[in-house]
C-alpha cells in the first residue's frame, strides 16, 4: 500500500497500469476519434462561427500541427447542432450543411460512396445516404440530361466482414475504372465525447483514415490513395463506455464546483452552464481522491484498464438509433443532392 | 376485310402486325429468356434425369446450336421442382443443387456476386444470397483459417439505376483488383413460361448476357469479359403478361382437345395431364378462329402488339414474392456455402 | 365433337364447363372485386368528374342496385389516375384524395386501421399507411394538444395467418374498448382489370366485405359490425391471371376492329384510342372462333377452368411493387393526416 | 465549502443533492429494473443452479419480500449466459430456456404478445419473437390440427407513441374477446447492470409492471388485470449512462483492491476474478475521495444529478444490436414453439 501511494504521488508519464500498481501489459487505450475538433487543442487555428444557433468550426491543419495531433493535414469543417428531429431544426441544419459542402465541392463527375454495414443500424448511415443520392451518370451516358445536373454515381461497398474485401481497395478499383473527378465518402464515426453523438457533421478533404475512428483495420480512403480529390462526411453515431465514464467524471467536477460556489439563484436553473467553470487540482482530489490526481487521458487509460479485461468497454449507441439514422441520412442525402445538382431545391 | 383474310391465309414469316392488317412498325417482341431449356428445342442434345422428383436437365450447347438458338455455347444445368416451402422439399432441392453446383465449381479463391436491386423484392435474390454467403477471404488474409474452407468473398454491386455505374464494369474492376479464380454470379431472371417462375434454378458456365433475360441494358458478365471462369446461377422470378396470355392460349388448346376426346373418367381427375395431347390445326382454328392460325411465336408477337401500345405488357411476379425470395435465397446460399466449404454440412 | 359444337351454338347461361363439353364440377370463377366501379354497369347512377386529368367517380348504391350487383349499398368514391411517381402528379392526386376524403369524414376521435401483412409487399399497403399516420390520442389523454388536431389513434392488426385471430374480431374488440367516433380501414385489394392496378383509390362508407376482394375468409369490417361509422380506403395492388388473359382478349378484339377499319393515319398513332370502338359478334368469332362466341364472364370462367386445375391462376403484382407501395402509402397517409388535422398542410 | 464537507461527513439517508450542497429538487433517480435478481438482495430466498455453464436463478418472492424490494410477489426464473452467437452456445441456452419455460406454462389456448416497437431495433425483440411464433388458432377453428400442437395465437400491439392506444388496454380487449387460457408477453427491458445486457432472460408469472423497466407510462400487464395467467419473458437490451458509470466505479474499487493486494501471479491473469474481493471504506475513500464515501445508490443518484440536467443520461444499447436482437428473438421464438407444441423438435 505504501508503495502504491508513493507511486501515485510521483506519477508523470507512467502507464496508468503502473500507477495503479498493476503491471499487466494492456494495450493502451487509443484516443480514437475521427473528429478534428476533438483532437485539436490549439484554438488559435480554428475559426468558429454561428448560424441560426448552429456552430460551424473551420480548422485548417497544417503539416506541423498534423504531426502534433495525429490528424492529417487539410481542411476540416464541423457543424454542431442540438436537434434535427423537428422540421424547422432539420431545415436549418440542412441549409448550413449545403452551404459548407458547396465550399468544398469541385468537379463535374462525382462518385458518392456510402461506407458501413447497412444491416447494422448504427453503422448504416453511409449506405442509407448513398441509396438516397440522385444518381445521373447512366443518363449522361445516354446523352439526355438537362443542364443543372452534374454526373453523379454511387457505390455501397459493404464492410470487410460482409465482403471479405478491403473497402479501400474496392473503392480504388471503382475509381480507376470510372475515373470520377471527385469522391465523396460518407461514414458513421466513433465519438470521443457523449455530447457530439448524432449532433455533429464533419466534412474534410483529407478522407478517411484507419486508426482514427472505430479502429477497424480498413485502410485509408483519401486523395493520395485514390489519385482524385476525396471529401469525407462523417457523423459520430457511437461512443465507447470509457468515454461515457470519463465525460461523466469531468461533469462531476464541474457540477461539484458549480454547486459548491453556488449562487443562491442556481437552484432555479434547470440546465447549469458549466462553460466558464475553472476546476483546480484541490477540488479534483477532494472530490475523487487518487483518481482526482489523474489528468483526462490518464483517467481514460485507467477506465480502459478496468473495463477491457472484463469485456465491458462496450461501443454503444442511443436507444433511438433507427429514428436518428433515418433523419441524419435524409439530411445528408438532401444536402448532397442540392449541392451537386443546382436544379434541386 | 377480304384483303385481311387473304393475308391471314398466306402468313409465313410476315410480321404479325401485317397479319393483322396493322402496319405500325412496332419493335418486335423479343423472346427474352435466360433459360437455355426454354430456348432449346433439339431434345437430342439434352440429358434429363430425375432425383427425388426433381428434374435435372443438362444441356451442352455447341457452337453450331449456339448460333441457331441465340444462347451462348457452354454447359447449362437446370433444376426444376414443384415446391420448396416445406422443410423436406427444401432439403431435397438443396441436395440436388449442391451436387450439381459441385460438378461445375473449380478453384480456391472465389468471388460471389449478387446481382439485382435489394430494394425491389422480385429483383433482390442476388443481394439476398450474397449477404448469406460465408465469407472467409479476410480471415485468409490474417492467416488463420482451418482446412475445409475456401477463400470466399462477396459483392453486391447494385443496379445501374441505383448506382449510375455499369454492373459489368464494377465486377470487371473488382475481379482485376482481387483476382479470384472463379466468379459466381446470382441473378433473378425473367421466365418465358408461367410454370417455371420460382420453380427453376439454372446454372451455367456461360455467364450472364444482355438481351436475354429482362432486357436491361447491362453488359455481359462472363469469363470472356472477366478473364476468369464465371458461373451464373439464375432463378426466374418474373414473367410478362405476353407470356401469361400465350401460355394460357396454349393450355386452352390442350384443355379443348382433352375435354373433347375425353374419357368419361376424366371428370374425376382433378389435375389433367396434358403431356401427350396432340393438337392439330383444325382444333386450333375451331377454338380460336384466325388467332388459331398463328404459331406460338406469332401469337406472342400479336399479344405484344396489342398490349404494348397501351402500356399493359406488365412484368409481374407472384403475390407471395417476399416469402418465396426468402426461401430461394436461403436455399442457394446454403448450397453455395456447402459447395465451397467442405466443413459445412 | 358435333355434340360440342351443338352446345356451343346454344350457350345461354350454361356453365362454361358444359360449353366446353367438360362436366367436371369446378367451383365457379367468382368475380372478385372490391371496386364498385367494376361491379357497376348502370351508368345512370354514377357521377363522373375530372380534376387535373384525374377521374373521380361517385356512386351511390341503393338497396335495389345492391341486390343486383352484389355490392353493399352506400357511397363509393373512386379516384383513377395514371401515375404518381413524379412529384407533380403525386401532388395532384393527393389534393383530389384529400378533397374527396374530407367529404366523407365526420367525428373527432378517429381510429385508423391498416389491414394486411406488412411482411408481404403487395399486401403491406395498410400497415405502411397506419405507420405514417400522425397519432395524437395519447397526447389528448395528457391534455396538451393544440386546436387544429383531432384525436387520432392507429392499429395494425396483422392477418389471420400471422396472428391466428380473426382481423374483424380484433378490430371489434379495440373499437369496443376505445370507442372512436369513426374507423378508417386501409387495405390492398384485388382488381378485376389490369388497367386499375395501382392506379385507383376507392373510398366507401360501406367498409370491407369478405367474398369481394382477394377472397380471404376474414369477416366483414363495417359500421354494422363495429357499431360506429366505418370508411374503407382501398387500392387494387394485385390481379389474377384470369383477369390478365380476359382483358387481353378484350383488347385483341378492339385492336382487330381498330386495325381492320383503320384510317390510313392510324399507323402514325402510337397509343390507339379504343374507347368508341364497337365490336360485333361476327368480328369476335372471326378473330377467336368458338371462344369468340363467349361473353366476357363466360371467357373468364373458361380461363379459370383452364388455369385452376393446373395451378396457374396466379395472383400477381407488378415487378416494381416495392416502389409503388411506398409511394401509394405515403400519398394515402399524407391525405389522411391533412384530412384529420387541419393544422397540417 | 466547510458546510459542504461537514455535510459530507454526516451523510446518512440524505438526498445526494443535499450531500453535494446542491438543493435543486431533481426528481430522484429511480432504480428502474425489471429483473428480480437485480432487486433481490436476500440470497436465502434464491435458488441457483448451473447447467452447461448457464446460471439459472429461481426466486419466489412472497408478499413480505415484495413490499421490501418493490417487486411483485410471484415466481421469477432468470437465465444468465455469456454468449449465444455461435451455434453450440445458442443450443445450450435454448435447451435451458425451454426446460424452464415448460415448468411455468399451463393451458391449451395461448396468446403470445410481442411488446415493443418493431421499427426501433433495441425495442423490437417482442414483435420479432411474435412474428416467429408458430400460430395455429386459425387452423383449430377449421378443425384440422394434429395432436401435439396447442392452440396458439399472437399479437403485436405496437407502442403508445405509434398507436396512441394504451398497450395494456389493447391486450385486455383482445383477451376479453378471444379468451385464451394463458398470455405470454415478451418485452425488451432496461438493465441495472452492464454485464446483464443481452445476456439474461427472465421469466415471471407476475407480468409486466410500469415503474420497473424503462419507465414508460404503460400500465400493468398481468393476471390481475387480464383475468388469465400471464407469463412475462424479458431480456435487458438497453442500459442508461448512470448504470454504466456506477458499474465502472464499482469495478474501479475492485480493480484497485485487486491490484493493491495482488499476488505476483496476477500479472499473468488476463481476466481478473473480482468475485471474492472485499472493499472497505478506507479503500473507497482513498481511491475516490468524497465520492468514495457514498454508497452505491447514492452514487447513482449523484451521477443522475450530474447527467440529467445537461441531457446526457442516455439510454444506450450495444453497437451490434441488430445482430443480437435477431439471435435473441430466434432463440426465444424457438423456445416458445418447442414449449407449446410437443411435435416441434
Amino acid at each position: 500500500m505504501q508503495h502504491f501511494l508513493y507511486k501515485l504521488e510521483n506519477i508523470t508519464n507512467n502507464s496508468i497500469g503502473d500507477v495503479m500498481g498493476h503491471n499487466i501489459d494492456l494495450s493502451k487505450y487509443k484516443i480514437r476519434t475521427d473528429l478534428a475538433i476533438e483532437a485539436m487543442n490549439d484554438e488559435e487555428k480554428t475559426m468558429v462561427t454561428y448560424e441560426n444557433g448552429i456552430k460551424i468550426t473551420n480548422v485548417d491543419i497544417d503539416a506541423e500541427t498534423s504531426k502534433k495531433i495525429g490528424k492529417k493535414s487539410g481542411k476540416y469543417i464541423t457543424i454542431e447542432f442540438d436537434d434535427i428531429t423537428d422540421h424547422d431544426s432539420f431545415k436549418k441544419v440542412e441549409d448550413v450543411f449545403i452551404k459548407q459542402l458547396k465550399s468544398m465541392v469541385n468537379g463535374e463527375n462525382i462518385l458518392v460512396v456510402g461506407l458501413g454495414n447497412e444491416h447494422s443500424t448504427p453503422d448504416s448511415l453511409g449506405p442509407k445516404v448513398a441509396s438516397k443520392v440522385l444518381v445521373t451518370r447512366h443518363l449522361f451516358m445516354l446523352g439526355d440530361v438537362d443542364s443543372g445536373y452534374r454526373c453523379v454515381s454511387s457505390l455501397e461497398p459493404g464492410v470487410l466482414g460482409q465482403t471479405g474485401l478491403e473497402t479501400s481497395e474496392i473503392i480504388k478499383a471503382i475509381v480507376d475504372m470510372f475515373k470520377p473527378d471527385l469522391v465523396i465518402v460518407i461514414d458513421a464515426l466513433a465519438s470521443q465525447s457523449i455530447d457530439r453523438v448524432n449532433k455533429t457533421i464533419q466534412m474534410t478533404d483529407t478522407g478517411i483514415h484507419p486508426g482514427s475512428g472505430v479502429g477497424n483495420s480498413r485502410k485509408e480512403i483519401s486523395s493520395e490513395v485514390l489519385n482524385v480529390p476525396c471529401i469525407a462526411i462523417g457523423v459520430p453515431t457511437v461512443v465507447d463506455a470509457v468515454t461515457i465514464v470519463s465525460d461523466t467524471i469531468d461533469y462531476m467536477y464541474k457540477h461539484y464546483v458549480y454547486s459548491k460556489d453556488k449562487n443562491p439563484l442556481h437552484k432555479f436553473i434547470l440546465k447549469p452552464n458549466y462553460k466558464d467553470i475553472k476546476i483546480d487540482d484541490v477540488d479534483k482530489q477532494q472530490l475523487l481522491g487518487m483518481v482526482g490526481k489523474l489528468n483526462n487521458s490518464e483517467i481514460k487509460q485507467l477506465i480502459f484498464e478496468v473495463l477491457s479485461p472484463i469485456g465491458y468497454n462496450l461501443m454503444v449507441t442511443v436507444k433511438e438509433v433507427d429514428f436518428i439514422i433515418d433523419k441524419l441520412s435524409l439530411l445528408i442525402a438532401n444536402g448532397i443532392n442540392a449541392t451537386l445538382h443546382e436544379n434541386i431545391k
